[in-house]
C-alpha cells in the first residue's frame, strides 16, 4: 500500500492540496547523526535537477522531523518527518475540478475509491516524492557508514527524443525540451543509473532478488514507463556466447571481462555495477487541449493554465536514486551487513570466511 | 525470500538435483474445482511452448496435490503441489562440479551462501519456474470465476535478433534460432503481453500499484533483463499531446482513443488492455567454451557437453502469464472483487454504484 | 515493528519527550466521514476512564488530522494523524536522567540501542497509547457501517488486589487503590472484554487465528501481563465433558449452551461473544524508593517525585478496546465484509450461502 | 494464514485425513548440519512426553526432508519437510461425518469456508503440531550456534485440577488425569516455560515485541487458553514496590533481585530468564455424549467412539517450545545476532560496545 521495505520501511502519507505530507521511517538503527538542516538542503538541491525544465519554484520543503531523534542522533525509533505544503503551485483547479486529466491518475482512482476527481491526483502527484528522497537522504547516510565505496551515477541519455553522449548533445537536447515546453507541450527522457561499491552476495534468490526490488521499487514512480537491468532489451538480440560475461582475476579477486548482466545474477549481486535504465514519460500536465471526461461519463476538453514541468526526467533522477538507497538499506540489513538495532559493521571478516 | 504475493500467496520450493520440487498456495478460497490430471495436462502442455527450440524432454512432471482438496475441491487450506524430479535432464555434473558458469547464479550464491558450486545453481534453474506455472494454473481458474473475459495474449515479436511481425517472419527467426543453437550458441527474444478483461480500479496506489507488482512479479523471473509498460522505452521519445490517451465515450461508459499508458494509470488499471514487454538474455547454458571460474579464484573454460534449451523465450511466456495471473488474484482479493474465503463475486453493482 | 495490521494497518512513531506523537493509518476505505472535533473530543474522554486514579491532567490531546479527507470524508489515502506533546507532564527528568528506572524500558533500550537513559522511556511510554486510541476510533466507525450489532463491553473485575462484582465493591476497590496511590505506591487491576456482534466465521486458522491476532494485540501493550480467552486459565481445572460448550438450536440458527470457548473455535469467531481477560500490572512509576540502576553498571536508589498514575488499570481499557477493534476491521476486510476501497458490505447473502 | 515468522519464516500445510502434512522452511542460513534421522527421532520423543496420557500410537512420523540439503548440510534456500499421514488413527468418522463436534473447529471452519463437516477439522487438528515440532528442531539446532546456555525447560505445575510441585503431586495428577480419561471424558493442565540463556537487548519495541511475538505464536496453539508473562495474572494482586524487580550489581553486570517481569520490559529480553505459563483446555474429544449440530442446523448427540487423549497438555509443551525457538531464531536474525545467510555470530562485541 503506502508502505515499502521489509526491515528499513517508509510509510509516506499526505495529498498535494492538502496541508503537508510527510513519511515514517522505521527500521533506521539507532546512533545515526541526522541534521535537520542539511536533510533540508538535500530536499531543495534535489527538488528540481534543472531548474529551467521544471516548474517555477513554490515550495521550500522545510522538512520537520518530529520523532525518533535525540540531539540529532537517532535513537532506533522512528522518524517521522512533515512537509508542509506551504504553497503549493496551485494551478487553476477551478477548471479540472470537475475532469479526469488524461494521463493523470484522477480517473482510475475515481474507479477504485469513487472520490471526486480533484482529490484523485492529489495522492498520485509527484509531491510524494519528496517523501522518498527525504527517506533516500537517510538511508544514504547508513549505507555511508557500511559500504565507503558506495557511489551512484545518473546520467540522461535521452531528452525530448534526442540521445546524448556529449555536453553538445546535452545543450541541444535541453533546447529541444525548452521549446517544446514553451510551445504549451512536453517531452520525456531515458534515465542510466550506475550503483557502484556494493559487495557481491547481496540479495535474495527467487522473488526477493535485487532485480525484484529494484523493478517494485522503480516502476512505483509515476512516470516511469520502462525498466532494463543491465544489457536490458538489446540482450534480446545478442547471443550466449557473446553475452554472458566472462569471468577474469583481479587483484581483489574474480570479476567479469563485461558487465552486460547489469551486476545481478539470479537475483544476487555479482559485485560489478548495478545498471538501471529508465524510461520516462512526457509530463501529463500540459497547456495545448487534449480530451478529459466528467465522472458523468461525458468527454470534456480541458487546456491546464499555468507552469507545467516542461520536461519532468530529471525531476525523477532523485526519486530513482532514493528507491534504488532504501532498497540498498534494506538489504543491508537483511542480508547481515547492517545491524537494525545499532550501526556497527557485521561482515567485516567476510571476505576471508567466504573463500576459506 | 521464497514467498511472492500477499493475500493469495505462493511459497516455492526444491532445487533441480533434489529429489522433488514443489509450492504451497496459501490463500485460495474454498469451493474451486480443480482436477489433478488436468494440472499435470496443463503442465506438460506450457513446458515447451515450442519443443524444437527447447531441450529434449525428460520429465513428465506429473503434479501431487498433498493439501487442500477434498474430493477436488478447494477446502480453503494450503494446497501443497509436489513435482518429483524423476529423470531430470542429467548434465555432464562431473565436469561443471567444481567450476562458476558465466551467466549462472553459482557464483553469486556461493558470495552469499558460501555454498559449494554445483549447489548454486540448482535452486536458481528453471526448473523452480515449474511451480510458478502450476499455481497459475489454479489462479487462472479463480480468475475466470470473477472475470469472464479475462485472457491472456502473448507473442513472440523478436526472436534470435529478428522481428516478427507476420508467419513468414516467424518461420525466419525461428530457424535462424535453430541455427545459433545447432552451432552451440543460444539466442533471446522479446514477448509481448497483451492482458484482456481487467476492469477498471484494480491496484493500489503508490508502492502497491499494478505497475510495481507486475514489475517485481515479471523481474523475479531470472532471464529477463527489461520490463516495458503500454509504449515503455519508446514514451521517452513522444511529446505529452501526443502520448496521453485521450478520454473517448464508449457504449459501455469511458474508455481512451489509445492506450500508451499500457492499462495502467497511477498504479490503478483503467480498464484498457494491460500491455506488457520483455526481453529475453540468451540461454546461458551454451555449448561453446566460456571463461567460468573456481572458488579458489581461477580461471576455467568450461563448454558444457550435452543438450541445451536453443533459446529460452518461448519457455518464459508462461512463467510471465503465471505471474500476471498470481498477481491478478491477489488484487481481486484485496480490492474485494474475490472473497478469499469462498468464491463469490463482490462487486457485482459495482459501475452502478461507482457513477450514482 | 511499530507497524501493527495487514489491510488496515497503522504505523506509530513518536517519542513522550519529543514534539508530537502521531500515526499514519492505511488502508481506511474511501468514504468514511470523520469529524476531527469528535476525534478529539473521543481522545479526551479516553485518555482517563477514572480520573482519580490518574495523574492529573496535563494534556488536550488535540489531535490534527493532516492527510487522507477531503471534507472530513476518507480519500482511501493514508490517514495521517498527529498530537502535539504541548506540555507534557515534566516530571523531575533531571534525577532520572542518568537512571535506569526499574520497571520501565530505559535498560532494555539501552542494552538493544545503546540509547541514552532519558530517550529509552520515551517510546515505550503509555503516551504512544493514544495513537492507538485514535486509530481505534477509525476503526470503530468503520464497523459500525458492517456489524450494526458491534459492541465492546470492558469492566474492571478486580482491581488494587480487590474482587469486584457489584458497586459497593467498586467503592471500596477505587478507595484502597487511591490509599495505596496517596502513599506513593501504585497497584494493578484485572479487566474483563466482552465483544459482542461479531459474525460465526471471522478470522484465518492456525497463525493467523483470531486468538493469535488477540494475542499479539493486547499483549503489545506494556503493561499487560496475562491474557485469557473465555475461560481463560480455570480451563486447565475443567473437564471435558463440561467445559465443551454444547450445540443449541436458536431462533438465529446454531448457538451454543455456554460460551467457555469465548468466541473463538479453531481461530475462527463461533457467533458467540468473545470473552477476553487481561491482567494489569502496577504503575512503574512510584514515589517510593526503588533501586535503579546507572548505565556504568552502578544501582542507584531513586524515588520519582511528582504526581503519578495511582493505578494505570482503567486507563487500559480504551487501548485493549482499540487494538480489538483495529484486529476485527483487519479481519473485516481479510474475510471479505468489509471493501478497502469503498465502504460497502460483501457478505449479505452469506447466511443463505452458507446453509444450501 | 498458515506461515509464521519473518525473517525466519514457516509455512505448514495438510489435513490429518490427506496423504501427508508438511512445511516448508524459509530463511535457514547455509551451514547448519541437519540429520534426517535425529529430525525423524525428535519427532517420535517429542510427540508423546507422557505416553499414557496420549492416544495409542498409531504413527512413526517418518520425517523426509526434499529440498534445502547437500550432504545433510543446509544451502541457504527453502527446507522442505513432508511426513505421511501413514496409518493415522481411524476414528469413527461415519459417525461424525455429517455432525459438527463440540469444542473442534467443524462448525467456525464451515461458516467460514463452507466446507463439508468432516473436512474443518482436518486442517485444525493436533497433527498440524507435528510440522510446528519439526520446525522447532531445525530453530533449536540455529540457536545453539550462537547462544551456547540457550535453554528451554517445561514443567507441568497443574494436570487434571491438581497443582503438583512434588513427585508425589505428580503421581496422584497423573493418575487422576488417567482416570477420567478412562471414563471417557478429559482434563486440562497448566503449563510453566523457562527460557534460559537469552541476551539483554532481544525482541523491538512496541507491536513487534516479544510479548507480543510469543502471545502470537503460543495462542495460535489450539488448546491454549491462556498465557501470562513474569507473575502473570497475580500481578493484578501486588503493589509496585514489590511488583517492580530491582537492579542488582552482578559479576556478568547488571541484573535484577527477582524476575517478576519475566524477562521481557517494554518488549525487549532483560537478560532474565523469560517465564511464560500456558493454561490448556481438556482435549475436546472424548468417549462421553455430547451434543454436536449438522449443517442443516439441528442438535446431534454424538459420542466418540475409540481413544483419545485422555490428557493433551503433555503434548502441548513440545509445541510451544518449538513456537518460543522459531521466535527466538526469528529475533535473533532480525536484531543481528544471526546472520541470515550463513552461520555466523554478528554482535560477540556487543556487551563491550554496550557499556563504553
Amino acid at each position: 500500500m503506502n508502505t515499502f521495505g521489509n526491515q528499513f520501511r517508509i510509510t509516506t502519507w499526505g495529498e498535494s492540496h492538502g496541508p503537508a505530507i510527510g513519511v515514517v521511517i522505521d527500521g533506521c538503527p539507532a546512533g545515526l547523526s541526522i541534521n535537520n538542516e542539511e536533510l533540508s538542503l538535500f530536499l531543495g538541491q534535489n527538488d528540481r535537477p534543472i531548474p529551467e525544465l521544471a516548474t517555477g519554484r513554490c515550495e521550500a520543503n522545510q522538512a520537520v522531523i518530529l520523532s525518533g531523534l535525540d540531539n540529532h542522533i537517532t535513537l532506533g525509533t522512528p522518524i517521522s518527518i512533515l512537509i508542509e505544503n506551504t504553497d503549493y503551485c496551485r494551478k487553476d483547479y477551478e477548471q479540472i475540478n470537475q475532469v479526469f486529466r488524461p494521463g493523470h491518475g484522477d480517473y482510475t482512482y475515481f474507479k477504485k475509491y469513487g472520490t471526486p476527481t480533484q482529490s484523485g491526483g492529489g495522492r498520485a502527484s509527484g509531491r510524494e516524492c519528496v517523501c522518498r528522497i527525504a527517506s533516500g537522504y537517510i538511508a544514504g547516510k547508513l549505507i555511508a557508514q557500511i559500504l565507503p565505496h558506495f557511489e551512484i551515477h545518473s546520467e540522461l541519455t535521452k531528452l525530448a527524443g534526442m540521445d546524448i553522449s556529449d555536453p553538445a548533445d546535452w545543450e541541444k537536447a535541453v533546447n529541444r525540451a525548452m521549446q517544446i515546453g514553451y510551445a504549451g507541450d512536453s517531452s520525456g527522457g531515458v534515465i542510466r543509473i550506475t550503483v557502484k561499491g556494493l559487495p557481491a552476495g547481496l540479495g535474495n534468490p527467487v522473488f526477493g532478488g535485487m532485480n525484484a526490488c529494484l523493478a517494485a521499487g522503480l516502476l512505483s514512480i509515476g512516470s516511469v514507463k520502462s525498466l532494463e537491468i543491465g544489457a536490458g532489451k538489446s540482450s534480446a538480440d545478442s547471443i550466449g556466447s557473446d553475452f554472458q560475461d566472462d569471468f577474469i582475476e583481479t587483484k581483489e579477486g574474480l570479476g567479469f571481462d563485461s558487465n552486460q548482466h547489469g551486476g545481478i545474477l539470479a537475483g544476487i549481486t555479482s559485485g560489478e555495477d548495478l545498471v538501471l535504465t529508465l524510461a520516462v514519460k512526457p509530463t501529463p500536465t500540459i497547456n495545448l487541449p487534449k480530451n478529459g471526461a466528467t465522472p458523468g461519463g461525458k468527454i470534456k476538453t480541458i487546456s491546464i493554465n499555468g507552469r507545467h514541468d516542461k520536461n519532468i526526467t530529471p525531476r525523477i533522477i532523485p526519486v530513482a536514486e532514493a528507491m534504488i538507497k532504501l532498497i540498498v538499506v534494506d538489504q543491508l540489513i537483511i542480508c547481515g551487513y547492517l545491524n537494525k538495532d545499532r550501526i556497527m559493521a557485521a561482515k567485516q571478516n567476510e571476505k576471508k570466511e567466504a573463500v576459506v
